[in-house]
């Protein structure tokens, strides 16, 4: 099913946004809602493949149970809808934010849903968008759902996206060496995956295009998020960890390592071997029936059997699509079921003070029966060992 | 008053951010609140020196009616919260999200407030938060408004922001020829300014840290949104628009300037001249005691008795301080009254299909009675003849 897709970096067809929003309207039919209001640019992209940056002036975008998108945006931002959008939408135009009584986007947004009954909103939305709702509303995130499941089309892209992530790995281990700088690994990691998007032109969308290309030396690395520094160097030993995560043109990807330089210290070997065996435990649990709390889970439950329950910050991964981090997530209380189509990151992770962090992250994609993943690096110790 | 504030860039103090606790208490005390929700990352960072980047898992700031801050964050997120904190800030931390039942970000949050009558929201809080409050609640904007006025610790960081703009847009004209591409100029444009900011560390904070140099040329400045071709240069004539907006180490700033290249066209004159004019009329006539509203009115109807009504795209201007975007704006709607210690930039623009556009933004900080320039540049048509 997935492995003979072919990578593409091509805009959606009017066929599958239009699939996405008939998808949503049956959605709707049985959560029997006259209307969906989209705030989530996430959700509006991928809807109608324009991508907008959020400011103070909304971007309201308008499922009505039958028929098409009517759009509520910004005069200033028309053109740039009308350049990238694929499929018919009705654009409806305001002037500014704020703006005069009776011009203003909310006043816009009661003359298209005031008058119906029920309406639904997204988790994420906005008070003051909700409380422009004269209706009884509904929160429920039909669009977030059907996120989930990749098309075959979507997995083009994601295949497309893991690639570019694979290759700024490949030149990331390549180049690394001890005092080789934060600034020197953004810089050069960055500019070969944009390199590699130019390709993409003239679709290439840079408001759908972050890539962070960063690494943490093993004085930082025990605190996973701690990017604070940007004069951190390359050490002698490890555990260092680079990290890959983008939305390359339109998709994510995500790529981590954990590696050594040099050499590795005794103390970093055991860490490293729960966390290689937690990680496969993932992989060969993951299939299409199985909960995503499960798989956490009994990452977490052979952590704490091999001692590292102290050294547990996080979950073992999220999902990936439009975005680089989304649901579902590989979490103990997230109770999905695993279907096929559904990509993530797999990511146990351990973070021993005084030592340093021990994570790989890969992104997959769940088939038939089992997975593939999107990102391929080497992942012994010895392999890593540089 | 503003004239003799020195540049600083150094981390608020713990008086300075107890103060600002402080007026937001006595403005929840008015609307007899017991608690205040900021899920807002900027109000979170005006009152902790704390930036946090908004992901799935949330981060929400409680402000009790009386005495300290309780914060609800990630677990992985509460060493960079202790690393920038300024003064007492009660941490309560949750493992993941999403979580098993009676461990989620919700379940601590009802803890905290569930038992209290009256809650204020704000304006962008997220219907999941929203929804998690059992008690009255209120959408009232005290953090957004109590930003809208600087003290004299903030004018002097705005002072340095402005600064770095001021010195990038001088190297960004003193480079500009035809042929410079956009990617080398957001290259040189960002480098210029981090170097600038060096000198901040150790306090420089990355998060809190967002740098745009770019620019329009001709063929797009009509449209003054269009960044979506990377590929663009620099042309024979213009008009150009080149466009610095950042938030340099925790402050915002902006200055924009439309220039020529070799000549400028004839039909460039007559819109530069009318631009020149709107924005003399408003750096003439903003003080305090004048309506927002009133100084973006005047502007516009000067620019439809030149004949330009058909060419606005947007307001004059929009507040500036934690954010690059954010109240007051100078816009027809917005009917509050302007106040010393505010901040925002003036930028009358029009937009002629087959010339271009024509701005010229800067950052202004208003006095006891006018206003004083945070940015500068040159501003005729002469000087901007490159």
């Amino acid at each position: 099913m997935i492995m003979d897709v072919d990578p593409t970096w091509q805009p959606p067809t009017v066929e599958e946004i239009t699939a996405r929003l008939h998808a949503a309207q049956a959605k709707m039919a049985e959560q029997k809602l006259d209307w969906y209001v989209c705030f989530s640019p996430d959700n509006i992209y991928y809807l109608t493949n324009f991508a907008n940056f959020v400011h103070e002036r909304p971007f309201v975008l308008l499922i009505p149970a039958k028929g098409g998108l009517k759009f509520i945006a910004p005069k200033l931002e028309i053109p740039h809808i009308d350049s990238r959008r694929v499929g018919e939408i009705e654009l409806i135009e305001y002037f500014e934010f704020p703006a005069p009584a009776g011009g203003a986007w909310f006043d816009l947004l009661d003359r298209v849903v005031g008058g119906s009954a029920r309406v639904g909103v997204e988790s994420i939305c906005q008070l003051q968008i909700y409380e422009a709702i004269r209706a009884e509303r509904v929160r429920t995130d039909i669009v977030d759902d059907l996120r989930m499941i990749k098309s075959r089309y979507e997995i083009g892209r994601m295949v497309h996206a893991g690639r570019i992530a694979t290759a700024a790995m490949a030149d990331f281990l390549a180049k690394a060496a001890v005092g080789r700088s934060l600034s020197d690994v953004m810089a050069s990691g960055k500019s070969l995956a944009m390199g590699m998007m130019v390709q993409d032109m003239p679709s290439l969308n840079p408001f759908a295009t972050r890539v962070d290309v960063v690494f943490q030396p093993p004085s930082t690395s025990d605190d996973p998020h701690n990017f604070s520094n940007l004069a951190v160097v390359m050490e002698d030993g490890g555990p260092h960890v680079s990290v890959i995560n983008g939305v390359f043109n339109g998709y994510g990807s995500e790529l981590e390592r954990t590696y050594f330089l040099g050499h590795a210290p005794e103390a970093a070997k055991k860490p490293f071997e729960a966390m290689i065996e937690v990680r496969r435990l993932a992989f060969d649990s993951i299939r299409p029936g199985v909960r995503m709390h499960d798989i956490d889970k009994a990452g977490h439950d052979l952590f704490r059997a091999r001692g590292f329950e102290a050294q547990l910050l996080h979950r073992c991964g999220h999902g990936m699509g439009v975005t680089g981090h989304e649901a579902p997530f590989l979490a103990e209380g997230d109770h999905r079921i695993i279907q096929p189509g559904m990509s993530f990151t797999i990511e146990p992770g351990i973070y021993v003070k005084g030592v340093g962090g021990f994570r790989h992250s890969d992104t997959i994609i769940v088939t038939e029966d089992g997975i593939v993943s999107l990102t391929d690096a080497p992942e012994s110790l010895d392999a890593l060992t540089l």
